[in-house]
């Protein structure tokens, strides 16, 4: 998940420019091409590592999967770079009989198909159309003071990210404060497809009664795969934007920003709180 | 480009829980169908505003269009929402005639033509075939104690991103520290696509002796922003990709990373600082 590269450090001192030349460990990131039956249908720049959990929560927060059952086998093709050794960047996943192969079009984006009125409102009830469960009978109750502890339970967890800073990372929490699943990659929207992939092999989906922390912003697409997923409860570090607020609230999802120290902002789905 | 939500606050003390609501501005999102002579293209969850712009840098950086003249025009359709009233959330562009469209392919990145050995090093390759101008003679020298500067200078100018948190920056400078395009957006690939589009119709692509900021990391879908661009030296606050950096060394392009306080990485491309 990481490489070597040699970096030139620089501090502009009053007294001049002070130097130092020394090896970095930066994180990797590499394209990945998924398959459906052998035809290609994405392709996303991702650090490599947990690629199978990537296919599976790509397939499902896409709606084409919402079981374990639903994927026959996944495995990597037979690409090979320059010398002839297997790139490890092209998965073939396989779906079950009687599961429907998405519709591939040139607009792949499924909150597009309306061309007239194409907007925030529109985008929502696409998602909640396509979504397989409902949050609304999902009663689990969150701890603010257990919610507060989390980041650093994740930032602890973090194998790649002291060494690198260029990851992002998500984490699925049970109420009680347990961290299930934490996946690292250089996209957030990754990081999240690898927790929920994870949860789908396992045969957990909906992932009921779980808290999804992510590093960063909370934006509509994240918001949009933990609903996806069956998750009551998205927390972010950073600030959500207005739409992925929309969409939490509603979808019946407690939606937890700023979560930092001892403060936390709740933008939909109080009732959820303890 | 901001939306008024209302928020419950909660701090975790040792007395117990305090709880206080009130309003909060959050950044707006919402999509942005692209068309081309009306034919949908693309569609990115976009923060509103600068629209053109970003259409423009999102043809210039896909390899579309090279010039101000390449584009005939550019106007919002006119989808309508539930009310009726132009969701302004479609911008068809108009190429100028002998401007070939783009091939659309259900593989829509064009990095991942080469199904055999599609990797890294392929990814650089397709991005430096499609590269309209070469950064080798751009002899523009920066002084590092003026990239010191810059992050100061971009959180400054910055409108919305004090009141939110919740916006990617990017901005463009002249190698003296003058600020000449800040533009902001809840993704960072569109803040980047907006400042080059801004570029692109001022008339002065390639954007020769300027240095990039942006707020987060330096991804390789930057880098190559950058580069399709003819952005001689791309700086960011945080962390490279070591893909990025491979991109950046092999196209002769300077990457600072990590430009906080007095210090920065050099990643490629030292020759340019003085």
């Amino acid at each position: 998940m990481t490489a070597r590269r040699r970096v030139l450090r620089l501090e502009v001192r009053a007294d001049g420019l002070r130097r130092t030349e020394r090896p970095d460990t930066l994180v990797a990131e590499e394209p990945l091409e998924i398959r459906l039956g052998g035809r290609p249908i994405s392709v996303t720049m991702r650090t490599p590592g947990d690629d199978f959990d990537l296919v599976a929560g790509f397939l499902a927060t896409e709606g084409v999967v919402r079981a374990t059952a639903d994927l026959s086998t996944m495995r990597y093709c037979s690409g090979v770079d320059e010398s002839g050794a297997n790139t490890y960047n092209v998965v073939d996943a396989q779906l079950a009989a009687g599961v429907a192969p998405p519709t591939l079009s040139l607009e792949r984006n499924f909150y597009t198909t309306s061309s007239c009125g194409l907007c925030g409102k529109a985008s929502i009830d696409a998602i909640r159309t396509r979504a397989s469960w409902s949050l609304e009978d999902d009663d689990t109750r969150f701890d603010p003071s257990v919610l507060a502890g989390l980041p650093d339970v994740l930032r602890g967890a973090q194998a790649v990210f002291d060494r690198t800073g260029g990851l992002h990372a998500a984490g699925l929490f049970s109420a009680d404060g347990t961290l299930h699943c934490l996946r690292e990659d250089v996209g957030r929207h990754n990081a999240v497809d690898k927790v929920i992939g994870w949860g789908l092999r396992e045969g957990l989906l909906p992932l009921r009664a779980h808290v999804l922390l992510v590093s960063g912003r909370a934006s509509f697409e994240l918001t949009q795969k933990a609903l996806m997923a069956g998750i009551p409860a998205l927390a972010a570090v950073s600030a959500p934007s207005a739409l992925a607020v929309d969409l939490a609230a509603e979808s019946g999802m407690t939606l937890v920003g700023f979560l930092r120290g001892h403060t936390m902002n709740i933008y939909a789905g109080p009732d959820r709180l303890t």
